[in-house]
This record gives C-alpha cells, sequence and structure tokens, in this order.
C-alpha cells in the first residue's frame, strides 16, 4: 500500500482516484486554484462537476493552498493537471517532492523548452524536478467519467523501469493495466491522438450535416492516422508497434468517439469556421487541445524530423484547415491513398 | 479500357460498379438467381434496393440465366458474391472465363476444401478455376453505400503481382485504393472483422441498455481485436503491420460504426440471446457474416496454429458467447488486458 498524491482535481484526477482507493492505496487529491470549486463540491458530497460520478470514498482532498500538507509523507504522485497547467504544476509541487519515488502523468501534449525546443511532456516535468525521479506515462483509452464509474477500461503504463510492478500497483478488477518500456511513443500517440480526433469529427459533421454517413471517410481517417504515427514513432526512435496497441488504435477509437477534440471537428464538419468553432467552445469553457497540440507537433516535427515533411499529410492538413483557414477538402484529401 | 463483369448484384457488386465506370471501365452485372429481383429494380430505373443509390449509367445488367453472355468478351471479373454463395459462383463461372486477366475478390470469409481444411476464399476460389487466374483481393473500409454514392472512400487491392497496376486500375476521386503484395494479411483481417465487429457492438449494446456509455470498452475490445489480428497475421507468414493499416484498423473502425455484426453484438450488448438475436436478424433477411464466421475462424486456428490457442482470448470469447451460450462477462474479460 502506497501514499498517493493526485495534483490536479479534474475530470481525469478524480477519475483515477476510483482505481488507486479500489486497489487498496491511501488517495489524496489536491486542486489547483482553478479547481477550488471542484473540491468543494465533492467535499459537499456533490457529484464530481466534471464526471458527475462521487468521489470514491476515503480519499482525502485537499484546496490549492495546502500542497504542502498534501504532499506531506506521500510516496507517489499522480500529475494529472491540463496540458497548459503541467510545468507550472510540477514547479510548484517540486520543493515538496523529496520522499516521492515516481510520478504517474496523465497529462498528454507537447511543451516548449526554454530554448524554444518543443518537446513531449515527461521531458518537461524532469525538467522542474530538484532530483529525477522515475516518470510512469498513464495512457491508453480511458475516458474520466468511465473510470471513475468503474466502468471496464484498459489502460497502459509506460516506464523505463519495472513497468509491469506499475501496472500491478494500479490494477483493478475494471480498470486493467497493460505496460511497456516505451514511454516516448505512449506519450507521442496521447498527444497526437487529440490532433487527428479533429479529423474524425470531421468525418461525423459531415454525416450530420448531410443526414448521409461519411463512416468510410472516418475509417479512412483513422487509417491514415495510424500510419503517420507508425512513421513518427520510427523517427523518434519510439517502437511503433505502439501505434497499433492500446496508447495508439485504442486511444484514437475512444477520443474518435466522444470528446471535445472530435466535437470540435463535428463543428467543422458541418460547416462552422474553424476559429468560430473555438472560440463558441471556449467560451463554453470546453478546452480544445488538439488545437494548440497541432501547432506544436508541425513545430516539434519541423525541429526534429524535418524528413517527415511530406509524410504526414493528415497531420499538416488538420494544421492547415485549424491555424490557416484552409478549407476542408484538404483533410478528406489527405485522409486518402495518393 | 477493360471490360468487367461483375458477378453479384447485391450490395457490394452494384456499388462497386461506380468506381469502375467512373475509371473509365465498361461495367456488366450480372445477378445470381437470388437477385433477378435487384437487377429488376434498376432496370426499371430505381435506385439499388440494397443501397438506395441508383446503379452508375451505362453498365449492362444480366439476369442470372445469361452468364454466358455477361463474362463474352469480358477481360476483368469481380467477384462479389456473399460469402457462403462464392464457391458455387465460381464453379459456375469457371467455363467461361477464357479472356479473363484477373479476378477481383470483394467477398471475405473461410471455406472448408475437400478435405475439411479451413482455407481463406481466395485459395478456395482458385480451387474451382480451370486454370489458375490472379486473384486481387479486394479490402479496406468500404461500405457499398458510400462507395456507390460517391462519398470518399479508402480501399486496399492486394495481389501476388502489380498491386500498383490494380490500384491505378479501379481508383477514381472518391475511390482511392492503396495496395499491397500482403493478400493473406488482407484476407484474414477482413474475414475476422467481422467477428471482432460483434465485440463492438457488445460495447454499444451496453451503452444503449444503460444510457452510461462504454466507450472504454469498446476501444480496449478495438485494440485487443488488433493485437489479435496482428499475431495471426505473424503465424500465417503474412506481414502484421497490414493490421495497422487499412485492411485491418480501417476495416475494423468502419464494422464497428455500423453493419449487420455490429448490430448483432449490440442486441447481445442489450441483452438478447445469442441464438434469439440471430433468429431475428435472419428473419429480418439480414445475414451476420460474424457467427459462421467466427466458428470457421476458430477452426482454422485449431488446424493451422494450436500454438496460438491461449492467444487470441477475445476471438474465442466471441466463439463461447455466439456458439456456446457463455455469458457476455467472457467478452468484457477478454478485450481487457491480464
Amino acid at each position: 500500500m502506497s501514499t498517493i498524491t493526485i495534483l490536479g482535481a479534474g475530470a481525469m484526477g478524480s477519475a483515477i482516484a476510483t482505481p488507486l482507493r479500489d486497489a487498496g492505496h491511501q488517495v489524496r487529491l489536491w486542486g489547483t486554484h482553478l479547481d477550488d470549486h471542484l473540491i468543494a463540491a465533492v467535499r459537499d458530497g456533490k457529484p464530481h462537476p466534471r464526471t458527475k460520478v462521487p468521489l470514491a470514498g476515503g480519499v482525502a482532498t485537499f484546496l490549492a493552498g495546502d500542497l504542502a500538507s498534501a504532499l506531506d509523507g506521500a510516496d507517489v504522485v499522480v500529475l494529472a493537471v491540463s496540458s497548459a497547467g503541467v510545468i507550472d504544476i510540477a514547479q510548484l509541487a517540486a520543493p515538496h517532492l523529496a520522499g516521492i519515488r515516481a510520478v504517474l502523468l496523465t497529462s498528454k501534449g507537447f511543451a516548449p523548452d526554454h530554448e524554444g525546443r518543443i518537446i513531449l511532456l515527461p521531458q518537461a516535468v524532469e525538467a522542474q524536478l530538484a532530483t529525477p525521479l522515475p516518470i510512469v506515462a498513464v495512457g491508453g483509452p480511458c475516458k474520466a467519467n468511465e473510470v471513475a464509474a468503474r466502468r471496464p477500461t484498459a489502460a497502459i503504463y509506460a516506464a523505463a523501469e519495472d513497468p509491469q510492478g506499475w501496472a500491478r500497483f494500479a490494477t483493478t478488477d475494471a480498470y486493467r493495466v497493460a505496460h511497456t518500456t516505451d514511454r516516448d511513443g505512449v506519450e507521442l500517440c496521447a498527444a497526437l491522438k487529440n490532433v487527428y480526433a479533429i479529423a474524425l469529427g470531421v468525418a461525423d459533421g459531415l454525416t450530420e450535416s448531410g443526414g448521409e454517413p461519411f463512416h468510410d471517410l472516418k475509417a479512412a481517417a483513422f487509417g491514415q492516422a495510424l500510419a503517420e504515427l507508425r512513421r513518427l514513432l520510427a523517427a523518434e526512435g519510439a517502437d511503433p508497434w505502439t501505434a497499433l496497441g492500446l496508447a495508439g488504435a485504442g486511444d484514437l477509437e475512444v477520443t474518435g468517439l466522444s470528446g471535445r477534440n472530435k466535437v470540435y471537428g463535428t463543428r467543422l464538419g458541418k460547416g462552422q469556421g474553424a476559429d468560430e468553432a473555438l472560440a463558441e467552445m471556449v467560451a463554453a469553457e470546453q478546452t480544445v487541445e488538439g488545437v494548440p497540440a497541432v501547432a506544436l507537433a508541425t513545430t516539434f516535427i519541423q525541429q526534429r524530423h524535418p524528413e517527415l515533411a511530406g509524410e504526414l499529410p493528415l497531420l499538416h492538413a488538420i494544421h492547415a484547415v485549424v491555424h490557416e483557414g484552409t478549407g476542408l477538402q484538404r483533410i478528406i484529401d489527405a485522409a486518402l491513398p495518393h
């Protein structure tokens, strides 16, 4: 049994408390200054406002000001804030991590380092830590509301050392954890699935607007996304087979079924302009991680893999439509064989 | 320009006439004795009863009794009957194939040979031919109604020789054809996607019956299906990467979105018994190819790959639920990591 402090009380932070508690650990949930109303709600016995599921029983909750006590005596941290906030929170927590033996990272995406190079989040978090800690990447098709409600879920944990041990650490009957040493592969798939889900949503939007299914297009985009992930993973020295597994195809499948990135793509498919679609979702407090992620991803590729410039047409088409106002036909063309 | 005779005037046979005609070929559509009413409908100028889309302009139609004239002077055949009928029709057509240079095969599945060995359909068709002909496997995520209506579609053609030439032969703006030499890989994926789609449907059925999403389970089953396809392809000496491509992940995606195998699985997920679900669909003239396919597939694996007995838990779970009356929990367990 470990004492685990979850940093970030949003949907995924509160949700992962369920399997960790069910697996027999002591669990603490700390909210950032943006989460105080979420902590207040669950303290009142209400369902978590994001997942609509009550917090697992026996989880201690901490407000933003109580970070030091939340981490006092803990031996494992789960970092579960939004990708935009993860660096700040890692920096804030760094002085309190003396007794911690690993960080489980559910946040996904890219971030610039201090020299403007785009890197994956585990590297960005590592750069904030005073002393190195093992970082376990948490990937796979896990919707927070389903994890919180104990519906059957497959996750995949990636760590350089003892990934099997970390998988066992969190596995329950409902939340089953596979494992791999390919942390970069899991992180790349996880970061990019939010981008490719926009293209899947476009097919759904075309279906909704015309009343005729564009299922072939959705499946073509799905296949093209996996082909591009395979190429990128190979170029990065990650295991390209990770693209076929839970972190790649599995997570892309669930992200194409629901979620904000897919919903944003659906708006585009129904004819809404990229800027207007984003503005309306932001106004409704719906972050669309794929929008900044596609810009960071294209920079990441320019910086690290200029040889891939022509090999990722769907990724570049999504970037063009989202950030350059290019018409949707570009995504349709890029999803199909040439 | 070629003269192409499509054998089988059901959904896929009539649908593929659209891209073949658009690609500039002479196209003839022949219906089996089961298809005479379909030919009659399109001759009357009505939409095809299965796809609800009119037959492409300029396609000549032939009734069951006119097989010889349908094939007279043709140089390419498309075999597009149901998997249950493909052997009979290949036998019937064999004497008329003197001028034919290739058979494009859209039918998918397994069949027993004369010694009771389960084989893939291309081998079964080859056994019916008087002289050997190249067989081009037509795979990828292609819903007949979408192909017929010229909605964007990605197919993949597999042939031992010049697959690129065959891809070019059929490619149009809307129907884009990728290519591979891995015919066995494409055929295995195509045959088994109907089986795995039952498990995807189960997750949809659980979602519908409870009102709460089981998206994580659907995605877990998706990932598990691809992992099993990879293993089986490797054991067969096919290219395991085919499982990641249009024939594998792409076709599984579209088969999990709609279609009769998925609908059958959805009935199971909603609590209907396997026999009752099948009986109701058969009564509504809805063939569920995955049901016989899973029995043939398990025999195929016993015969050819006994070493895989424990490596394909989801396939065996689907067999147990569909053919042995085992409870649904078996599929849920098998979809998750162990």
